[in-house]
């Protein structure tokens, strides 16, 4: 049983707003991340799968994966504003735990469409929002 | 459920001694770490806190996690020497490994002053000596 | 004669984009960077100063030019949208050249009011866009 | 109980291909790896040990870990071709997972001979082939 | 004036052999590094161009040089093998000073096919052969 | 003609400290750093020479600068306290600047004794103090 993980760095904006928040809470709650008009960063995200060696001697067909994350998630992100060119759930704040669980859901959504047997399962999405600021979810915890 | 991990640099010298060795057994034991006048290094502490997200879509808030790790740590030890000003544990030999355990201690013991509900719980405390040593300990493995 | 060289990250959120051109003409020459909505990236300024060691041995006092570039440029720029939180020369498009440009001339104009004597002197600006892109220019080539 | 990973960078050549494969079915599964020449990697090796701290308040004896990696690892692949300088189990193909897993049984097999007590234990090996492409094995997952 | 740097990583193995030499003269020189069947680095490849900036406000147009680099450099050494997949002068070695010299010749050869004016001028070639060794060389330098 | 640099890590601590200035003025200007136990760094040093190719496709024999700098810097520097355990002009207050100084003049002294000919010749030492602290000087610039 392996674990493989390949990163994938993209850029992109955000800013941390909740409709549901008046202004004051806003600026409480998520600081100089509510800035009106978005800051923004260079992204790191790790993709972590799980499973045994092929006859070939890989766990992940690396080609497969990156044509799957190139699709669901680099094209609609990559160089994007996360609050306005991105489809996320409805009042979705783009925080990065948010990010994780909605890449994380898209991967495993079209996970079969492209990994075809058992092997290789989705294990892990980790993100790097700075170099000091990481998030990671495992793919068994979300629907 | 998110791990969330923050990481802290912080410059500080270490001599590796034990006053229950002898002369020759200190320098067997710890090699040159053993030399009577210390060495140093930039050491970067991981510190990863594990907890659901919050309506604000932040699992960890970062800056209250900032205020703790400062007081607790950063402000004894940054730019200190490990042996003469920071009070371990009597008899404690700064190795990076009782280094770990003591500030997984100093967090446990005062995070509910910070994060009063039930999460995020601390998850683990990670100390980069340099770039090719790492040491990590699990928070729920100590008292 | 030393260089001393220190480096400061900071978040922001910009677009390609020239009033000057039309919409075709500015997708041509930006491509994706010119994205209605922004992007973002984790900036790193490198700012390299130049001078004897002072009796103290040291050539730039670090405490200072933090103060400097922290009031002049971080404060500004800091988890920021390049385009409409900075005020920058009218009708410029804030491409890393051009930030690099008006940090430089930022640091120039108020440099004799932190550093009082001859030395040290400013040397070059440096901006890290993302690890693979890189911006430098000399202080002695702009006014 | 701790993890101490100690980081081994090493550089050396491979070509994935399967004497068991057709030329094109080689091709189609590795892709360029599948050149006939070869090419090559700077490897970073990850050897994590686990246990409880020693009175030393060491967790793994370094120098001994060194040793044990030197002897049975970086000599026999360093600045290697790892198809024709190393001796691996009959047609193994040199994928990072298959390095991983010899690396992981070699040094499991010579464990004993270095640390002769119950602790540390070797816990997990981690191969990063280049810094997008990581491959990690548990050692109480292979025999 | 701007300096625009771009990395460009690339994996190719290599071994340092000459032909004029005798077998034990060519171990002297190049040690571990003549190991008949090769080695192999994660190279990465700076490309450093120089100019004004247009009134788009770049230097230089990353995606020409993207291009350029693509065609000269990456398709014919990436994953290959430096001594038999790619065509140099007659009896050259493949050091990263070898290495460095053609690629900067490949590139100044071919710079104006992609940039039509005058600027940007190439100016420097910088290999990593890994973190550790570091190689440049001067566009101007070399004719 | 080639910069080749090469890298070398070591640890150390060091006090800032002017026998010349009284307490409180040593405070002033040192800061944390005048912290009378010390404080250490993970050092990275960067040796730059500077040559034309040998007939071997090498501008620097990279064994004899790694003996020249271990045995004239590392073994003196590396796991000591930069105040105690070196020996260096009088009074020198142990800065990364006079670090520099020193370490320069130390390879330029005994640079013949290891490279006989014109070439490579000494270029420049760099001194990364953290990632976020780089000083660097010119050998022609030093006696």
């Amino acid at each position: 049983m392996f674990r493989v993980t390949r990163r994938y760095p993209f850029a992109a904006s955000h800013r941390l707003h909740s409709d549901r928040l008046t202004e004051e809470e806003n600026w409480r709650v998520y600081g100089k991340c509510n800035n009106p008009y978005g800051h923004g960063h260079n992204y790191v995200l790790h993709v972590s799968a799980r499973g045994p060696a092929a006859q070939s001697g890989s766990a992940v067909p690396i080609g497969r994966l990156d044509e799957l994350v190139a699709q669901q998630i680099l094209r609609p992100v990559d160089h994007c504003n996360l609050n306005m060119d991105v489809e996320w759930p409805e009042q979705m704040v783009p925080t990065s735990e948010n990010l994780a669980i909605e890449i994380c859901r898209r991967l495993k959504r079209n996970w079969s469409s492209v990994f075809r047997g058992d092997w290789p399962k989705l294990e892990k999405v980790r993100i790097e929002e700075t170099p000091r600021n990481i998030f990671e979810i495992r793919a068994d915890e979300i629907e």
